[in-house]
């Protein structure tokens, strides 16, 4: 191979800043996960197709890598299929397994396989990497990470309130204050259908009102009189433009469809929770144009928005699922769960400088090497600075004194220890401060008194 | 789907207790590479198939977990190959790219491409899984986690005596203090096999000297007997049943082959560096008969044995590659790594109770909840404890006490905070040592007070 080699399109490596700065932030989540008594999971990468397959939509199906089978397997291959343009079916005679598409089946599958090992309410988090054949471009991957928090077992709002609080102080912790927690309720959205007629398409009308973002109000009106020319257009629009409009007003409006008062009832309650000395450092807000398109969402669902940069996007979402699990025949078990947007918030935090300075000392103290006789007398002190924590880098190479302390500038060490002949003559070693350059002497006997 | 689902055979869903055990392991891995200067990288689990292929000998090639293209580019499918059985020619038709087999060939193609970001020497370390198509048994998965510390662009035996140090740290902190570290050197094998007559068929020569403890010295002499019958096989014998033979005695009987020589000094010196004031709280100990079965190593290897549990096998191995990232055509860089073995170690410590009892706890406080009214009140308090560290566990649903005392007895918690009508009347807690069963309440403007 002649060639620089490269990872392929739509894939990353990560060098040790970057890489620092993601664990940075996948530090902050793990510890609140805990503190919230959210216990860690993990599943594996490759997954049955059965399990995949027929969960994302035709759109996801086609988007999930396939593992192809090994040896004799191979022979299966439906060639007919192939020849007659039926690719699926192709793939599907020679693949078994594919990549994990999200972490939300695995965890439909994980909670329905171990029922009996596990006790509900179940509160886990999952940080794993997941696949999609996307089409790469910039800013989209197919090999990236994502952050769940979820809650099984518990029908109770204080899960969502627990949760909002849990998005609240993670991002407070990353350094965000200026951030708004939209919420909705998939009731509402169905009152609203209902109040203004498009209810036989629910799924449509909420896949719609989910572009309002993006298309901007004029288009969604368009595509949803398409759904159904009757639907009172005019209601609607007047609706979507004001879309924190207070509950109480809603709950006269979609007085005729109970189901939505509950929906409201439960989204006062937890508005109403975040008053006085439950408010958080960031906001919430009712916002009846959320309506996150994916189909499994029953009840509560929230965004995380950046109004001070809204083309990134939602730095976070979730909801509540009453009925995912059934997938895998494990029925009556509602659902609910967050998750965080790492890339975004990472493109964010670096945007604003949040990240704290020290992620860029590859390492604080250098061992300056005069040759192995000087080290030897150095490895007590250098098995002391680690005790203390200080992360030490000793050169490894009898290099020019210039070369070595280049090396330390570049990882941004804070100190250079030093031990030449008149060192170890003397039982002393020196150590350079690398920011201001100043020198001391310390002897070795007394190198506890070495204050960095 | 009507039947339960299941993860496919050869990986592994990890449950809490478990994960977290792993996660003590890996986060004591993580604290001293970081401490022994080691930045962290990540590569992507797809690699492309031209990166993968070729790299692991054929048995490798077949065991790669190929990924299957996606759309119009199946129809490239070679349908002769297939019909032809070239198994592998129709596979490699509709895959570009594969599942990374080891971290250490992502490695060598990450310094390639990276090498104008990098600065040498390159100390990184890399845990991620990997993927094996072999055949799913008892211990051995087609997903499993590796961990690897290496140092890329220095030919110093300091690097040697660091990665020994390190290991030495890790397994101490982790509770062993029993385990030996075998250290070999290619070179010497090189010598070995000269002495005796076997070196024009290296390769071979080590990997059967690779299979003694396995196979026993019989089955070796006469596997090496095949090779070349010539071979003095008195002298092999004699040498491999005195595998701790001093190295001043090999320096005399390969005296006529140079190259040994500098391999018994190097690691000469290693031993002779830990001694006295440098000592390791495992053993260290020259094994002539230690070959590791890895082509590419060239200098020091090192296995990590555990001698009052042999069945296992070792816990962790490394060694010296002088030429890894020539396969991506950056030339002259020498590396050296070591890594471990998590599945082995994580059976060991279960094996031997090392890991500690809080592992258990999914959580420290259990808040019980008679209802919103009251949590209202408590969940400054919540976000108290929260900040003091406390993993804190807010009971979702309002259901009767003892259920919920006996769920946090299942996740042992250590004490249980209620707040009833009467408590809430009082501006009181009630705070339940969980253990045993002591009550203390406390004024909720007094909760500062309250020692867990």
């Amino acid at each position: 191979m002649s060639k620089t080699p490269s990872n392929p399109k739509g894939t990353r490596d990560f060098l040790p800043l970057e890489l620092s700065k993601r664990n940075y932030i996948l530090d902050v989540l793990v510890k609140n996960f805990k503190l919230f008594g959210f216990s860690q999971i993990e599943t594996p990468a490759l997954e049955k197709n059965t399990t995949l397959l027929g969960k994302y939509g035709n759109e996801g199906d086609r988007l999930i890598f396939k593992i192809l089978n090994s040896g004799e397997k191979l022979k299966k291959a439906d060639i007919e299929s192939l020849q007659k343009n039926k690719l699926s079916s192709f793939s599907n005679s020679i693949s078994e397994k594919g990549l994990r598409y999200d972490l939300t089946v695995p965890l439909a599958r994980f909670v329905a396989q171990h029922r009996n090992d596990i006790v509900f309410p179940f509160k886990r988090f999952q940080i794993q990497n997941v696949w999609r054949a996307d089409r790469p471009q910039h800013g989209r991957f197919q090999e990236f990470t994502q952050c769940d928090a979820d809650v099984i077992g518990s029908n109770s709002i204080i899960q969502e309130i627990e949760l909002i609080k849990l998005y609240d102080k993670i991002f407070t912790e990353l350094g965000f204050n200026d951030l708004v927690f939209n919420v909705n309720h998939r009731l509402i959205l169905k009152g609203l259908a209902n109040y203004i007629g498009a209810d036989n398409n629910l799924n449509d009308f909420i896949s719609i009102i989910d572009k309002l973002d993006k298309v901007g109000i004029d288009l969604v009106i368009k595509e949803i009189k398409e759904l159904n020319k009757d639907v009172s257009v005019s209601e609607l629009q007047l609706l979507l433009e004001n879309k924190n409009i207070s509950i109480e007003k809603l709950s006269t409006l979609f007085k005729d469809y109970p189901p939505s008062i509950k929906g409201l009832n439960d989204l006062s309650s937890i508005l109403e929770f975040f008053s006085l000395k439950n408010s958080l450092n960031n906001k919430i807000r009712f916002d009846l144009t959320l309506a996150r398109g994916l189909n499994y969402y029953t009840g509560t669902i929230i965004e995380v928005a950046c109004e001070t940069n809204s083309r990134l996007g939602s730095l976070g979402g979730g909801g509540r699922y009453d009925d995912l699990t059934s997938l895998f025949n494990l029925k009556n078990t509602s659902g609910v769960g967050i998750s965080f947007g790492l890339d975004r918030i990472f493109l964010l935090m670096d945007e604003k400088n949040l990240f704290p300075d020290y992620l860029e000392n590859s390492f604080d103290i250098i061992i300056i090497n005069f040759g192995i006789k000087y080290l030897k007398n150095m490895f007590p002190i250098i098995d002391m600075f680690r005790k203390q924590n200080k992360k030490v880098f000793v050169y490894p190479d009898e290099v020019k004194i210039n070369k070595q302390f280049s090396y330390a500038n570049l990882h941004n060490a804070s100190f250079a220890v030093i031990m030449g002949e008149n060192e170890f003559n003397n039982d002393e070693i020196v150590v350079k401060n690398m920011t201001d350059g100043s020198q001391s002497t310390y002897l070795l006997n007394n190198v506890n008194s070495i204050s960095f």
